[in-house]
């Protein structure tokens, strides 16, 4: 796979780095006649934007799209949407002195070694920014998913040492967007937002847990074998910035069951056939059986701190650091959009697929 | 992405039903000149093999490859090398009663409703059978890797409630084919051991965590954005029958802790560029930076029990039903190979993309 | 690309030398439900038999195809269809004198200096005894498209210097399988026959030309820009063995033409969009157009003649050289169900990725 | 294959109409560290400029490129190169007219009827317009190519009854950009013009050849069986607006030879094996063989022609239509470029995939 397309049929393909002239991408697989939605599309560029409240980067990029093909009065046409979002509020003088500094688990020193060349500014194309193009495509494929009943909601589940402590099938996931943390349980999102800040101020960065859930998915995405709909999800999460770890149904929890309590029992319900449980989290063989499903994706604290650090530089020689610009003290609740965008982008992918079967 | 295919430029594509003639793949991208050591490649199936113990299952095949092409004089020869692996111990009448029966988490339901049409034999394609294919691949990759000095090493690590409590770094991976479980630390193998034969006895299945450590990797396989090497690996576990979750370096546990505790600070070691800690699991930004791989991941309990479960049929009518034939009750102990062979291609699939930067 | 994977969704991975154990491939994207009919399959298979008349190869092979995995009671289940059919009457003894030699126009040289190493018997890889594997493929691939009313038909044009000097649109295809040259004219047929003779006894090889049309393919197959039908076609006549032109529609002809001379002009019949000429050959924009796909492949005389050639050896040294060993004085008869084959795939394929817009 | 990307490792993804907003690409496989010589591109560009003389339309673009990414300092670090090509000279008026004309020979119906919406203005994605992005694309590729030595030059050899009659491998290639058709032959040339003039003046268009040279490309590049050198030359020419046939070495002309007469034999230069005659035209068995790779490739004349011609509208009528606008009666002078670039991305695609045997 190259490294920079996602998706066989529904496909984006990505460039750019954090403060290069613009990002953007190549988007295929877009059905003809699909409404183009743009106020859409730039308000989930505006959920992941930097500089949205106090707990994210002060960085205030606007992110303003502009599609340059694939749409004729506001329907896609079935061919490729080209686009791109230009990079305005860089600080490149930032990273002047970080020039030949190898930033303590950042991609600075992997990438000068497999490429013996980088752009350094803002950590390149490893920077977060590319995500943007993700959003964009992960937008179009929620409006293709729409008209198929398909609704994708992702949520911050954990920060640091605070969890959800409620039954996450029993919260109301439409409360997510309230809180700036986007946590959908109002009190858990409270501590979460002061922990953050504590964080922040302290000059650290702290991880957590991003939770997703998919309805309305029909039976029978996802191919056999090396296919599996689970495996494109989990390379899809995996593919993000700070992502340490994914797990679908019960995940790593289901290590710990008999196959007596983790069966999901098949019942009747009307003409459907249903599971009692869903422990499977939607997904059976590889293949999606109708239930929910639903995943997590674990972040790691991101690595930009304000904090000095030992490290080493190009020459080779070991030093002390102290990284300045702006960041995020934590990912998380700008994450939860690319979460969604990326979980969109495989459920478009398998809907296109899977129709070679009708 | 098919689903029969694995990899890009070192690929496997497979083929074969648990209760067909045949299972078999077709792998591509072995170096010419590689010897192609059958004995080996046998050793590895043998791992893989049913019936090696009292914890797996009776069910004795041979599961002898044949090689059809590619290998000329004892080497590869760079073109594909063609294999296949007789069905042998069939009993598919132990499935004639299952024929119509949508049997609880297995992918009876949804492989009928993607396709209209099953062979229900055994599971059919869905059956951990396939991953015959894999286990010759990935020890085709072995061969490879092992001229670059890279050796993969994997483990039983938790099974159900039973962990190892040791640090696992200080453990003598040597140690895990000594005991049936393919456990490196003997006390909690025995542990395991009568555990599963417990829940065996108990016509029930457990389930656990199987870890992996890939040593001597070299700076600088993966692609930034969508090809990271833990995405990559990511996908290879999470294809793996009964496979629910997966984490690299710290996983999970990392989305408790601050920057400042997570973060490997950069030594020199000489002229190598080291890091003090390997919280990042030998990759940063996506790209190997030199330091062990590691990695954790999640398996279900298997869905086959030899108890009565509720269920539906084809036909629509709730049914009460119990699966006879043999099965696992653990699937650890045979997929340890599975997980090394996966491992091992992605690799080798990344050291030859990588030669393009040379 | 994959040198050995041929198709997006309906595809083929093949392998297999001359002289090894087997040739065979995996077969993907046949539709569940398919009848495969294992005779029909063997009657495409027989055509392109080496040793079926006298101006073909005395060399016998059965070539009987073993179908190991993807069908259930005479149905595709929709999961790979593997196969191998069996090397049997290999005099690899002929071949070892040649062992170190470059016959000249072979791929020995290319091979060796490629990979370092090379199954010399009988060309190995480079052999068309590969072309099996499409044989079979393509013969599914005709029993998937005869359920959209579509058929291949190819046919010798013109071998040497003798072509048909008719009008093809009006021959009656049907008279192709009624002579051994596998020329729809029986007049001009006996003259290709003639000359072949001429040339075997010659101990010499000729080339010509296969034409084929394709009938009743919808409107709408093939993509914009790089994915163009009449590329994909190209691709695959041009990866036949001994193929050095592809044409389409007039071909070269059209280049001498002028636009009033060469454009279809659109009518209606009925409700549906015709042309009134048909230079396009059914292909506009690189999309079919509803009207019959016809081009022509031109083949060079195979390389393999039982005369004294100058070339060299492994060794550096210049050499005379005879071959020994069987072959076809030419290829066409043979190759007209190969041309079939291909251009089923591409159909097969094009037909596929066509419903995602269903 | 998706139709908007070409290549494997070195690869284009292209979008963009006629008359939206831009056209563009995203390039990868670029080496880190080539020099990225935008003078040199611009003056690619240049070369497939509308309106560069009298032959050629009107329709005067600046089809200037701007680099969005992947470019540092001056040079190719690795990731992605975006580029875009702002549409600037569209007349959308102009076609306001043919909104629901099926031009003939043109892609309105075959687009209508694949998408059910287009982009009417200018032949949106059909247009030759996108090409821009191969000839960027293209420019790249020989840059990398330069440093192995390697060049590519192709000529027009044909336009209508006029060709070149000397033998081709003893023209002065350099002539070529001597003159406005492109022809190494000033004397031919010459004739091509006045002939294309008159053709211009009669509102027609004229169709031809191009031919074109690859000179020291090394031993060992494409892949057996499907992916064969001159297969993907063919795919990409074949790809190429108006493109309607391929052939390399004798190519069809091969068709009427005997093996005796066709075949090179090989002979030592020093320590290089070479062959004597080139009528393989520097592919044996789907592989280079050091010699020099030639090919030609025939061209319909363009569609767009000012005379009346009968033709449907969208609403199933039959009606007369003539078409305004600019056009250009012979597209060969302003296709050599675009030639060359495709033939520039398939080398040093290959080149790339073939680093992994080393």
């Amino acid at each position: 796979m190259s490294g920079n397309s996602f998706g066989t049929l529904y496909r984006l393909t990505s460039f750019g780095e954090s403060h290069g002239k613009a990002v953007g991408g190549i988007l295929e697989g877009v059905l003809p006649g699909t409404e183009i939605d743009e106020v859409f599309i730039q308000s989930e560029l505006d959920r992941r934007r930097p500089g949205q409240s106090k707990i994210t980067t002060p960085r205030n990029e606007e992110d303003k799209v502009e599609i340059l093909s694939g749409v004729f009065e506001g329907k896609a046409t079935g061919t490729p949407i080209g686009f791109i979002i230009r990079n305005k509020d860089q600080r490149s003088n930032d990273y002047g002195n970080i020039m030949d500094v190898y930033r303590p688990s950042h991609a600075d020193y992997t990438y000068q070694s497999k490429y013996g060349i980088r752009d350094y500014r803002g950590g390149g194309r490893s920077s977060a920014r590319e995500t943007i193009a993700r959003v964009v495509a992960g937008a179009v494929a929620k409006l293709m998913l729409k008209q198929h009943g398909i609704t994708i909601q992702a949520f911050t589940s954990t920060v640091g040492g605070i969890s959800i402590d409620k039954d996450i099938t029993k919260l109301d996931l439409g409360n997510t967007e309230t809180n700036i943390v986007r946590c959908p349980d109002n009190e858990t999102a409270d501590k979460m937002i002061d922990f953050i800040d504590e964080v922040r101020k302290d000059k650290d960065s702290v991880g957590g847990i991003i939770s997703c859930v998919i309805k309305g998915a029909p039976v029978g995405l996802g191919e056999p074998v090396f296919g599996k709909l689970h495996a494109e999800l989990g390379q899809a999460m995996l593919s993000i910035n700070a992502v340490k770890g994914f797990e679908y149904g019960l995940g790593f929890g289901s290590a710990k069951l008999k196959g007596s309590e983790h069966n999901d029992e098949f019942y009747m319900e009307g003409d459907r056939v249903r599971t009692r449980t869903n422990n499977s989290g939607g997904i059976q063989g590889g293949i999606s059986n109708g239930e929910d499903i639903y995943f997590n994706v674990a972040f790691k604290p991101i690595a930009t701190i304000l904090k000095e650090q030992h490290t080493v530089n190009k020459q080779g020689e070991e030093i002390v650091s102290t990284t300045k610009g702006r960041h995020d003290p934590c990912v998380l609740p700008r994450a939860v959009p690319i979460v969604e965008a990326m979980a969109a982008m495989v459920i478009a992918d398998q809907i296109l697929l899977n129709k070679m079967y009708r």
